[in-house]
């Protein structure tokens, strides 16, 4: 059983942003002192081979309770932001980019507020989300070339998620 | 008093996208089932002069009522997208690119779950949140060039937002 940690920027470094209104980072006054703007949270990544960025939503479901992870994915040519439209936290499970080695695997509890984006080659898996219908703006690429690498773990594991939702 | 209509595609479509995961837009099953993709709901357009993608949230509060209409702002180099994290509508006022008809202002009531992308150009408000610390993911762009321009209305108008909020 992997532990499941909070999603905080320090421990997602290695896998991409963390996309929040979090004091500490660049943030300022715009609109008048009407709005806050936390300045530029995510490095979008789509240009590689004449891509583009594009915007979609993503309407998910949970599966099956306890989830059980067995298969990650990467996408090789650019990043892939995730942010929450809804007021449930959701699962993200990551390993670093290159050969995956799957006792490195990490997985973090994400809260509302919080979104991320994938670095290009990390590895994660698709969109855990926690409660039906939850809904997630995703900022990723359209283009030529393969964008998508799947891989079924050796050993595939559950997560406990009795208390989380 | 402007009316406010109802956020659609279809009135809002000369201003820009609407993104909603509405059924009658590209949407497909990916994820093994577990995810609807309602596909690249917006265009994304920011790389006129060496412009790339920034992601960014705004926390904004909202203008005193009876809120006055006192400015417009365009962004001539790129699109801007504003999508809402919170359970709130929200108020859109735009008008036409090109020289500012105040005249063709139109007033939108956007819904929780409706986000607004401003073409280049697009006459619009600042973001009009109707309730206190409202969240919007916002995707506009970084780059050299002036990529803000801003009038102030020969003839300011209020909006009745009682029974909005």
């Amino acid at each position: 059983m992997n532990r499941i940690e909070p999603l905080t920027q320090e421990a997602f470094r290695p896998f991409g942003d963390v996309i929040e209104a979090n004091e500490a980072l660049e943030n300022f006054d715009i609109n008048y002192g009407y709005t806050r703007r936390f300045h530029n949270l995510a490095d979008i990544n789509v240009d590689a081979e004449f891509g583009k960025p594009i915007v979609s939503l993503f309407r998910s479901n949970p599966l099956p309770a306890p989830i059980k992870i067995e298969r990650l994915e990467r996408h090789p040519l650019s990043s892939q932001a995730f942010m929450p439209l809804g007021a449930s936290p959701y699962l993200v499970v990551v390993a670093p980019a290159g050969e995956l080695v799957e006792a490195n695997i990490r997985v973090f509890l994400a809260q509302p507020g919080q979104g991320v984006n994938y670095f290009a080659g990390t590895w994660h898996h698709f969109c855990l989300a926690l409660q039906a219908d939850s809904l997630f703006l995703v900022i990723d690429r359209a283009g030529p070339g393969s964008n998508c690498d799947e891989l079924l773990l050796d050993t595939p594991f559950t997560l406990d998620i009795s208390g989380l939702v």
